[in-house]
């Protein structure tokens, strides 16, 4: 292979990697104005969240794109094939996790009609660890640091825990005024996508490992077992 | 290249497609045995269906690999690559799927604890359609029946306005009886799950549609827009 093949691949797999970051900022943009388009209760913040999704799908593709190309004509191989298949993973959780945050955004637009919710604050405490947690992995691609995405995949189990305490939460909440079962039933559906968004960002940290270091991460996570143990529990089951 | 070698990158690839099937084959299994847990109110059913779930997770790993070792063995072009990197997909899809499904089976677990519900017929009947376009969907995969692929991405639709129907209802048999809200809330995610296989067999659909003809799928689903126009609407939005 020649100098000049050499290269162009380099900067075509360096190319690649802005695209997957590129596509990483927005998606750490548009959850964060999904939150706090919730905790500010703002409507036109909701739907710049919205407008801003196909932006997010659109880089997806063209990731897919630079990928079907870089295999076909460059053939890499070893540590160049696992960056190129990585960068598909990693684009594949990212626009996920850009439809979680547009889904909150919509739920968002709904809650605002109704009265100012209480447990909004136990929203955006769970929505600020999920950012963080997004934050950390994104850090953790860039920088190829190893620790910091072993470090995101264990912090999941608290993002779990949150989301357990904030579904009995919302029932109680539910229970205690019938009026509020209606937003309440999105309140869970927004704590839901954050418990999602987590598994995602647990996803894209065992992608960052698996790009460094050619292994998967070894060791079990503490998952808390959550089938419940009596009728009383209502605490959800994860996936 | 010579015979021998092209002989054995089909088997490669007819490899890589038996074990997609196969994952189809777990994954149709699984659904159908958690739809079955919930309305026949089969706790050891549920119990069958989560402990079933690892080798799903297994087999998509031996995809992964098998696709690793293509990829770097055999650089394939063309048709070939576009085979090879769909399989990916698949698996993936396929393995969501199956987290879903055993997602069903855990609550399933849940709600079989309390009093039967009035709406576990509309449940099944949502799950019998979600289970109809995974069968559908697998069928062209074997069969390479681009036009079946395309009536399954038509008929995602359908599903979406069972689930907004179904959101409905069960928002309506909470508010009725608070002590339902914690089922209701299981429920409620039982629905959204299906609806969530229904975009995983959309996507499925798209992934057989480029194998066979190269080209995505044109045109656009005449998908309801769901952000209600009134505060009273309960209607959730889609993804």
């Amino acid at each position: 292979m020649t100098d000049h093949i050499v290269r162009a691949f380099t900067d075509e797999l360096a190319e690649l990697n802005s695209t997957v970051s590129r596509m990483g900022g927005l998606v750490e943009k548009a959850l964060a104005g999904a939150l706090a388009s919730v905790s500010r209760r703002d409507a036109d913040l909701a739907r710049t969240v919205i407008a801003g999704d196909p932006e997010i799908d659109e880089l997806q593709r063209s990731v897919e794109r630079q990928i079907m190309r870089l295999l076909a004509l460059r053939q890499p191989m070893a540590r160049d094939l696992r960056q190129t298949l990585s960068a598909l993973k990693l684009a594949g959780d990212l626009e996920r996790i850009g439809d979680l945050a547009k889904n909150i955004a919509k739920r968002a637009i709904i809650i605002i009609e109704h009265e100012p919710a209480a447990v909004t604050r136990s929203i955006d405490r769970m929505g600020k660890l999920a950012a963080n947690l997004l934050k950390q992995v994104l850090d953790a691609f860039a920088s190829h640091a190893v620790g910091e995405a072993v470090s995101v995949w264990m912090q999941d189990e608290e993002l779990d825990a949150h989301y357990n305490s904030l579904f009995r939460e919302l029932l109680t909440y539910m229970m205690e005024d019938p009026r509020q079962i209606g937003p309440g039933a999105h309140l869970l559906f927004i704590a839901k996508n954050l418990e999602r968004i987590g598994d995602h960002c647990t996803n894209l940290s065992e992608v960052v490992h698996f790009l460094e270091t050619g292994e998967e991460i070894v060791g079990t996570r503490p998952k808390v077992d959550s089938l419940p143990a009596s009728a009383q529990s209502h605490i959800p089951p994860e996936d």
